[in-house]
Formats: structure tokens, sequence, C-alpha cells
């Protein structure tokens, strides 16, 4: 058996993770000789229901993805297994990305249509990159949001609590393990349970017990007292197996026998606003951590029921995204060189339309706050900064993809320049962005042209 | 910037994806000397919304996880960091599983609470697993059965329609990419567009063509030209970039001009059923396949109002779930050894009862049809075939597992003995899985103990 049948993928297979249909288009770009320059725009059209802005995400691993990216002995065998023609695969064996891309650093907020990522490139490069860039960015993008939205609840209601991420069991694959944890760090999560994420993104790691602890022993007294021998003040003792309130109680009566001030207890069941309560008239001085169903909707129902907490463990939500499992990043061809020029494209395909040419994205500030967007053409001037950066130039990096810290401090200022209408975990005020008079202007003339061209 | 950047873990890391708390635990069963045989049970207590069943995927995974799992240096230095202490990490470098793993094998449809694997093993162990094999399993298992359901709408209502996974760029993160491919195999898809998923698995891999295609050339023709001038007979043209009537029209008057028989054409947007009808006065002879939205629910619509299509290409829907984007596996210790003997365990959580002991599960049929399961202790007579097969015995395999179109025609045939009401895709009937009478008597006498020291 393979390296890969645990279904994650070696630098030698990732050329791989691409649909079939960008390698046999790159081929026929390739063998009929139409080799344009090209931009493709990655965008959603839609945020999910409930939000509204978008935390970016996942640059980091698009970018590094981009510049590993090569062909080696192993893939390039697999494809011609596929049929492909051997012009092509020794194309394929050189390959390196040669082109442009723009992007929005990550903890930017973003909104419908504005460009998560812009590649401009010959055709075939710039086709290749669509799955994995979708997929990369995607992802982290929707569990930052997710992220940023129980961090601004705890900000607006709460008294700073500690946000772990404890969902990998439950995150579809690893992968996305690995990526929840940066995610939610960059949206305003304290720390994972995931150790390899620790290892690989420098991310701290944090944990208690599990029941299985307290029922390997005949007593819950007796899992708790071992557990305090081997880690005294650091430990946090899980309370519910058996019953809430009286787990706190052997709890207490632990740590006053060991002289030993507990580093908190943990709550995983039951109607946690309450019982929290009652914990808290038995061990006061005690932190509690609180876990089981947390997301932004839990955490908000869990201050306004007068919950007694330090932090909270949200899992099966944070890392599925539960109440908006989907963001669908799209990747779309909006400009292509005809004639030596760059020519702004679009189709007219119902419900997905798309905006022309390549963009700028300004962000507007007014005392403090975000104002509103302009979505615009790149180059075009007018009110507001420019929010995309190049990150890669004629194939090199040009851009410094800061640290995890500064662009979780990045998300945190950029996410409270955000009208708090805007932060609502339920029907947000949608965000203003302003299609710029020249976008809307080469928007119309191309349908316009395009729809004439139908009725010929 | 290392290979782990891109997020995705090395065999390296592998072991360090699991929750600190487990290694946490581990230590402390390792220096308090309490390393009781233990045996915990990976299940769901419920069927996420609108499922009457599941199906089980993922053991081989899950398999090649374990007998894999070492902690080579790296692994250990990092955890040296994190204040193991030397003794356990000692213990560490010499891991491997010598235990029992019991499982359902992958195609089975499994019900609430019945183990989808079983882990005995000293406790340390066992206790190590937990986060990957509920991520392996968990995971594999929710698409698979999202695509067993529109596998079974074509079944009831279709003509044998292909079905093809298009949702690698909109999976969480690559692996998911790559198992939803896997999974979707297993529950009755016919290909894959990722490629690497068709490396790494033997699935057939299928593909297109992109809008982006049609929109670098200035006109629809051209792009459907110099496609088929390069794929002839093979191209499956998408007719959708403009006007989805019209490019039927052209993509019939370019065959027609090239004189080939085109395999297909692929629409994308719109209402696809009243499309489709339409495409198909206008090229009755052509296959269409119909992506965008696609899913059990779209599908059985789509038939529903007469739709045309040869093929679906579900993607988002399908590697999300998106209609039930969580399973909530959970890994329990059923029971521990004390005293020299195997003693069944639960907890009492609000919510969170789990059934004590290690488990049968019997599957009674009645003429060829499933009439219900028997969930019993381990070792319990009674009417019924036992489903759990040993997998693992003393850290050696003793289960070979099946290839994937062998565990693909399982999961085809198991779910045909399902009668239709567990099947239908919204509101099923309940599964009946019955408690034995040795299961309920040994869950009320732990109960009454366990309830008893609560108000000692």
């Amino acid at each position: 058996m393979s390296e890969t049948s645990f279904g994650y993928l070696t630098q030698e297979t990732l050329p791989l993770f691409t649909d079939l249909y960008e390698l046999r288009m790159m081929q026929a770009y390739h063998a009929q000789d139409h080799i344009p320059r090209a931009t493709f725009s990655l965008f959603v059209r839609d945020l999910p229901p409930n939000r509204g802005y978008m935390i970016a995400a996942g640059l980091e691993q698009a970018v590094h993805y981009v510049e590993t990216l090569s062909f080696g002995d192993r893939a390039l065998e697999f494809l011609a297994e596929q049929d492909f023609d051997e012009a092509f695969l020794s194309w394929l064996a050189d390959f390196e990305f040669t082109g442009e891309i723009r992007a929005l650093p990550e903890g930017t907020p973003v909104f419908p249509n504005e460009p998560l990522l812009e590649v401009t490139a010959p055709i075939q490069e710039a086709q290749l990159l669509e799955t994995a860039l979708i997929n990369q960015v995607g992802y982290q993008s929707l569990i930052a949001t997710k992220a940023s939205r129980m961090r601004d609840v705890i900000d607006r209601e709460g008294d700073g609590q500690r946000l772990v991420d404890f969902g990998s069991r439950r995150a579809h694959g690893t992968d996305a393990g690995m990526k929840a944890a940066r995610a939610a760090y960059v949206g305003g999560f304290d720390a994972t349970s995931n150790v390899a994420a620790g290892e690989a993104f420098g991310i701290p790691v944090s944990g208690t017990m599990a029941h299985s602890w307290v029922q390997s022993f005949e007593y819950e007294r007796d899992a708790f007292e071992t557990f305090v021998d081997e880690y005294g003040s650091e430990s946090v003792l899980l309370i519910d197996t058996y019953d809430t309130v009286r787990g706190a109680e052997v709890a207490n009566a632990i740590a006053e026998r060991k002289d030993v001030d507990l580093r908190g207890v943990r709550l995983d069941s039951g109607d946690l606003a309450a019982l929290s309560k009652a914990v808290d008239e038995v061990i006061p001085e005690v932190d509690q951590f609180i876990s089981s169903g947390m997301d932004e909707y839990a955490i908000h129902e869990f201050f306004d029921r007068g919950g007694v907490g330090a932090g909270f463990g949200p899992g099966t939500a944070l890392v599925t995204s539960t109440d908006a499992p989907k963001v669908e990043g799209v990747y779309k061809l909006v400009a292509v060189e005809r004639d030596g020029e760059m020519q702004p494209t679009m189709k007219l395909s119902k419900g997905k339309v798309t905006y022309p040419g390549a963009k700028s994205v300004r962000r507007i500030e007014s005392d403090g706050e975000y104002a509103g967007d302009v979505l615009g053409l790149r180059g075009e001037s007018g009110p507001g900064e420019e929010q995309l950066v190049t990150v890669i130039e004629d194939g090199d990096r040009v851009y410094e993809i800061p640290g995890l810290d500064e662009i979780r401090e990045t998300a945190r200022k950029k996410r409270r320049k955000l009208p708090e209408r805007h932060r609502r975990i339920e029907d947000p005020a949608p965000y203003d962005v302003r299609i710029s008079d020249g976008l809307q202007a080469e928007t119309d003339d191309l349908r316009s042209t395009l729809e004439a061209r139908i009725s010929e």
C-alpha cells in the first residue's frame, strides 16, 4: 500500500490535485498553439448565509503550492497512462509558474465579487492552478470567518474568553483538521488541540482530559486524584461524566486534599449555561472551560443566559462551519490576450455572470471605520485604498507573507473597522460594494456585444 | 517553508495528528502505571438529518494509519518541546499497536450506536488512535452515504446515469478532495475529476472543458472547433457560456462540419431540466452531462420535471454533504480491565449516554431484505448474522481489505437489501435496531450502580 493510501498527498502527487479537464484543456491549448496570456479571478458570488463579511485566509498555502508546483516522474507516468501525449508531457516536465499573482492579504475582510486572488499568466499555467487554489483559499476563508464571528461575539458580550479549536476529529479529512486550526487562529482563536497543527504552524496547543480517563477508574475521585498527581496545578478536570455538579464537588475535594489550585474544570454536556452557574457556586475560584456544540450562536446564548466560563472549545461547528458548510469560490477567466492586448471577457450563464477584466478593490475609511468598497478595473483611479497586493511577479515572490500572529492581529484590527451592523451573527446588514463607473461601462458594453452575437 | 506549510501531513508528522489531551492522558496512564486493557467503540449516536442509514467507509485508511503509526525524531522533538517527559517519549519512540480492531466492512449500512470500529488494547495505545480514526471513518462514511443516496435515486427514477465527482475544489482541504472521490466511488459514483484521486485509488478519471476554454476564444464556434480538432469524438462541449440552446446549435454545426459524433455536451447553469429538454430537441443523439448544484434532491427534481441527461457531476453538495455536513462520530470507552477482567463502563452525561461493553451487531434478513439489527454484547448469541469482522489481532492484520470495486459492489448489494422506506431521501423510516436483552440488562445494572454512587 502506497503512502497516499491514507489519502493525503505528497509533494510528488500534489500536481495531480487538479481536475482532469484542466489538464485536457492545457494539452489542447498547447497542441493547438492557442496560449494567450490570461487573467483569472478567484472570488465568491455570494456570502454564505448570515455572513456579513468573510475573512481572507489561506494565501500562504496557496502561494507555497504555486511556488513548489512541478511534475516529477510519478505524476508524469500517471498522466501518460491517461493518454496525454508526449509533447505535452515533456512541456509539463519543465513546468514552472512564470506569471503574476495579486491577492488580498490574509486577515482582510472580503465581500462578494472581490478577488481573493487574481492570476495573470499564459493561459495553460493559470488554468492548472484552479482546483488547488480554490480549495486552499476557500476552506481557510470559510473557517477564519466562522472563527472571527465567535471572537466577535466574545469581544462584544464576553470577557476575553479563550477559544480553543477542538475540531480535528470531525473535520472533513486530515488536511481540514490542519487548516481549520490555522484558519481559526487567524480568525481569533487562541490555541488548538491538534498537536500536528501546533507543529506545522506554531499555534499553541491545549488539552484537558477525556471521559475515558475518568471511566478507566472505578471511581471519579480516583481518576481526578491520579490526574492531579501527574499534572498538579496544570490539571483541567472533566466533571460531567456522571453528574456535573457532583463532579465539581469531587474535583474541589481532591484539590483541597492535595492542596492544589486547579487550572480549571471542563463541562461537556447538558444545559451548559445553567450547569456552569451551579458549578460556579461550588468552585467560584476555578476556571470553567465549556465544550460541546459551541459556536457563535451557542456562545451568544450562553452569555445571554448568564453562563460562567473562562473559555470555549468549539469543534464540529467550527471545522465544518456547520451552519454554512460551503463557500462556492470560483476562478473565472476575466481577461484574455487578443491581438497582443488584454481584452476583458465574461460569460452570460444564467445566475453566474461575472464582471470582466482584472480588478481593483478600493476600501474607503471614514472615522476609522470601513464605509464601503469600490470594485473597479485594475489601474482605475478613485477614492479609497487599494486592497490587492502583488504577491508573485514574473514567477518570483515579491511579497513576504506575514507571520501567523501578525495575520491574526491584522484580522482583529480589520474586523473591528467593520461597522457592527455587518458583523451581526444573524441578518447582518450588507456591506456596500459599489461597482465603479469604468467597470460598469465595461460590463455593459461587453454584455451588449455578446448578446448581439447570440442573436446573430 | 517546510513541506507541511501546505498544511497536509507527512508520515513523519502524522502521529501528531491527535488531540493534545490524548497524549497528556497517555503520559499520565504511563507515569501512574495505570494501563488497563480497554475497549473503545467508534459509532454515531444519531444519523444526520434525512438519513435512514449510513454507509461505512474509510476502514482501509484507518487500518493503514494504525499499521504505520510510529513516532520518529521530528514528532518526538516537538513533543519534548511541549514538556512531555523523557520516560514517556522513550516509550513513544517504541510505539506500535499491539491490540485488536474489529470493524464493519466498508460498504456496509450502519445505524446509530452500532460500532463502525471497536478497538481493544492497552488503554494508552487505544487512546492515541481516537482523533485520527474518527476523522478517517467519519468523513468517508458521510460522503459514501451522500453518494449512495444519489445512486439510489438514479436506480429508482433514472436510467443508469453516470455520476462523476466534481467536488475537489470545494472540498474542505485537499485530503477531503481525495477522500470524497474514494467515498463517492464506494457509494456508487463512476468516476472523479480529481486526477490525484485517480492515481491514489485507481478510480477512473473524467473531465470535459471549462468556461475559460470557451471564453479564451473570441467566438464560441472557434472554441468548439479547436477542441474538436484536438479531441475528436472524445469531445464533451460546454454549451452554456452565452446561451445554452444556441450553444447546442453551435456544437451541432461544428460536429456536422467536422463529421464527428460528439461524446457529449455539458450544461452548467440555468433551469437545467427545462434546458436539457430544449437541447434534446436540437441534438437528440448527443449525451447531455448535467452539473451545477447536483445532489440527490436536485437529481430527483430533475427527473421529476422530465429532464434529459446521461450523467451528473455533483460537486460542492457531494463533498461537503451540504444538507448534512457533520457526522458526530464518537470513540467511547465501553469496557476496561479491572482485577484482571474486562468490565463494562459507560458515562451518564446528559444526552450522551453510551451502551457499555464490547458489542456484536447482528443483522437479520428476511426474504432477501434486511429486517432489523440486534445490538448486543460481544459473544452473545441470537438471530441474525454478525456484521463485525476482526481486522487486526495482536497487532497483526488478519483481514484483507477488498479492492475498491469489490467494496463498491458490496455497498450496492447491501443498499438494495435495505427496504426502500429506509432509503427515502426525505423522512426515511427509522430502521429497527433492537438492544439485546443482555445489553439492556447490562446497561440497566451499570446505570443503577453509577447513579447510586452519585448520591452516596
